[in-house]
């Protein structure tokens, strides 16, 4: 059964990118810190058509996220930071659903990745990819605000934060406390190393 | 070797209380739910003079942290909120320095729990429970506040998160976010169950 999931990287006080963030400086001042745990996995280096790389778990969970993905549903800003830095064969190679409020044709990359930008909302990018994505699974690409957003429409099945053991002192939160709302979730997996703790959980539904 | 560690439940969203915290709400509101985790356990009951509980790992680590306990730390503002409610025999049995900046007699309580008030600062309350601590730890009793100022101070050894998987949406934060300085850790040990994962993480000095 095809669900919907997201995956992404946060520090010990709750960041996901650092401050000062914008289109030259996507992650923010010390925001690459987040990531460095992935860099030197096999699984993110075969995602990227790179060779070698180190294997075990986290490498597993990596590659199992990217096998999982039949389609994408991806916030505009993170668009933006992103379609520079991506080239022209993007690290999806799947289709991707980028929720906005700008009309705009479809884009085709090399590699199987296409972008369609859906001008209806969460919901509606969440169902295309479902659509698009088969059996497989809806991964939210982010960033925290889209997340949050499909959280808060009730459309998350499965979030897995990969919890960097480092206080980034600022940035951008990921859960940035609007309206107050308790949301309970169940821990389902806990994995690891010194350097990340992957927690996956799944929000309790009243 | 003595150390001094710390041990607090934080919310997902890195909440250590809910919002409207106050001397009548110490907790904020729904903050309660960050602790309900240890109430049903034989290793908090123990420590609060009651008979039974529930016994396993999470048990286990509770009466772990206790046993290692020589003497505590406290921030004033937590000393304020619990010293009505924890009465005339507070759950320390060990003596307890309170930083605050009022000069004030020592207070002795049943079952072994001294309250010493340090107008110092947060480094002679510390250096204070070392000697009185002996071959045990210092634990620091909290808040958060007091915590991340023993951090700032270099003065922690480690810190044990109770990460409790519910978004309160608002509150008091353990890690707010002062000056933007990045604050590496090691992971050292992680364990929990479906209801709060214990991430036991190590600060890397420079």
């Amino acid at each position: 059964m095809s669900k919907v999931v997201a995956d992404i990287s946060v520090s010990l006080d709750g960041f996901i990118a650092g401050p000062n963030d914008s289109r030259d400086n996507p992650l923010g001042d010390r925001g690459e810190r987040l990531h460095e745990w992935v860099y030197p996995l096999a699984g993110w280096r075969e995602m990227h058509g790179l060779d070698g790389g180190a294997t075990g778990p986290d490498s597993d969970l990596v590659k199992e996220a990217v096998q999982r993905a039949g389609a994408y549903v991806m916030g505009r800003r993170m668009f933006d930071h992103g379609e520079g830095p991506w080239g022209d064969e993007p690290p999806f190679h799947a289709p991707v659903f980028v929720v906005t409020h700008e009309e705009r044709e479809p884009l085709e990359k090399r590699g199987g990745t296409t972008f369609t930008f859906v001008t209806g909302g969460v919901a509606e990018a969440v169902e295309r990819a479902r659509r698009a994505a088969g059996d497989k699974d809806v991964a939210l690409a982010g960033g925290g605000q889209l997340i949050c957003g499909v959280l808060a429409a009730g459309l998350l099945d499965e979030i897995q934060l990969h919890l960097v053991p480092v206080l980034l002192g600022g940035g951008v939160r990921l859960f940035a406390a609007e309206g107050g709302r308790t949301v309970e979730f169940e821990t389902t997996r806990v994995t690891g190393s010194p350097s990340v703790t992957h927690l996956r959980l799944r929000p309790v539904r009243a």
